[in-house]
């Protein structure tokens, strides 16, 4: 059970309605330490992004990640140099923020196969890693779940996002684990432990997997409303030494409409009883 | 390529605007030869099951499946014992319909881990293969993609189903690939193969997932209309020794909103296009 707010960060899209100052004003006043910035909410702001970051920091909190990079696979390879050049980009825009860590969407593109989109993310993150070293600021991989393989993610699981890691072997290249999207796959706790030992989990997200969700998007659940067993995982991702933030990442329709104040503290709540 | 209908059977739920006696009809003039029955269209037939197996078969159509049974897990013993039970008596529906095998969605408890559902899964299936055996029908489980795995399948891949296989050990028991549900798993191939090495691989369904479909259950694709490479699955299908039936199961709130004999149509044409 969380003892305390200590470790816990909100993403800004959490709060989606809040411009990025309110958020960060809200989440110190709630007493969460930490926030992770969506690049929506960093543009928005009415200022620099080396502002937005100094901002959040002079609210208290820590920048915990700057979400999102990836999309690297593309039929074509003109696209897929678009999309290492605006990685690149997005790498910049983090160490304005003063962010340590992207997290990275890693795409996938219909019309090729799954293992083809993973050679070419595979490629595209070898390819801004320098940039991203030279800048000190970490990639984690995010496996998504298996229904977004459409087009929006070639990695699904912890094994895959571990083997891309290993050709790579890059110390600034890991994974970012969030329940949502991996709670399902049998082989989690032992993925989980490889990326443990190999220093590369990077983040590790919240939230839960409502029973039935009315939306493939916007409709997860607060931790402990649904299905996932977070402090299950959360034993293996300690028991893997990682001693960072755990992140609060929840897309809601519902929980977008309501009083943002209220469900605010509905997330600490939720948050201290897991 | 489909080179004819020959091995081309449709999911009464893929036309679900029809009764049964009319999908009969329609499916049999359009040169469809195989039907899978589902259970609600079976017991809605002005008539016994055992009639309703008769009238398929004078349209000259084979009763291919019968879908379906399954949803073994619970929490508590007595809810497992009436899904075992009513797993008999839809053996028994099926021995009255002439379906050689049912279809199993083997079900998901929350409230328990994946690993104990599955468990729960495997006693389930070993308790009703004496009868489904004496019956002279086949059990095929039917691995569900994730999205699914909070309450309808733990069983959600090849390497699992193929794992429960081996734990019954039983000629009666063996698998229903459907590639919606397992297009995007990494080991697709080899679990396929492994499948057609132990004899176990029953039905193969067909579909196609959408580039970002709008709805979790009901928004499938015609083949050909989406991400999946049927023709490369079908090929490590083929390879595995399946001879059988090629069946379209799709359910889609736009193609039931449509003119049915219209929709048949299309269906036989995607289908001589993979």
């Amino acid at each position: 059970m969380s003892v305390s707010l200590d470790n816990l960060c909100v993403h800004t899209i959490t709060t989606k309605p809040w411009g990025l100052d309110t958020a960060a004003q809200k989440y110190a006043a709630a007493g969460v330490k930490g926030m992770s910035i969506w690049r929506d909410a960093a543009q928005s702001f009415d200022g620099s992004i080396k502002a937005a970051g100094q901002m959040v920091r002079d609210e208290g909190l820590d920048i915990v990640s700057y979400v999102r990079g990836g999309f690297f696979p593309a039929l074509e390879a003109a696209d897929r140099q678009k999309a290492i050049d605006e990685n690149k980009i997005i790498i910049d825009e983090a160490t304005d923020l003063g962010a340590p860590l992207i997290v990275l969407v890693v795409g996938a593109t219909p019309g090729q196969s799954l293992f083809e989109s993973r050679q070419q993310i595979t490629d595209g993150i070898a390819a801004v890693l320098p940039h991203a070293e030279a800048a000190g600021v970490k990639l984690g991989i995010e496996p998504l779940h298996p229904m977004y393989a459409d087009s929006r993610s070639a990695v699904t699981t912890m094994a895959q996002s571990n083997a891309i890691c290993e050709a790579i072997g890059h110390p600034y290249l890991g994974i970012a684990l969030d329940v949502f999207h991996v709670w399902w796959d049998d082989q989690l706790e032992e993925q989980t432990k490889i990326a443990g030992e190999k220093n590369r989990l990077f983040a590790f997200h919240i939230c839960d997997w409502k029973d039935q969700p009315e939306d493939m998007l916007n409709d997860r659940g607060l931790m402990g409303e649904g299905v996932i067993d977070i402090p299950q995982i959360r034993s293996w991702v300690n028991a893997s030494g990682f001693t960072g933030y755990e992140e609060v990442e929840i897309f809601s329709n519902k929980y977008w409409a309501m009083d943002q104040d209220e469900y605010l503290n509905l997330i600490k709540q939720a948050y201290l009883k897991i």
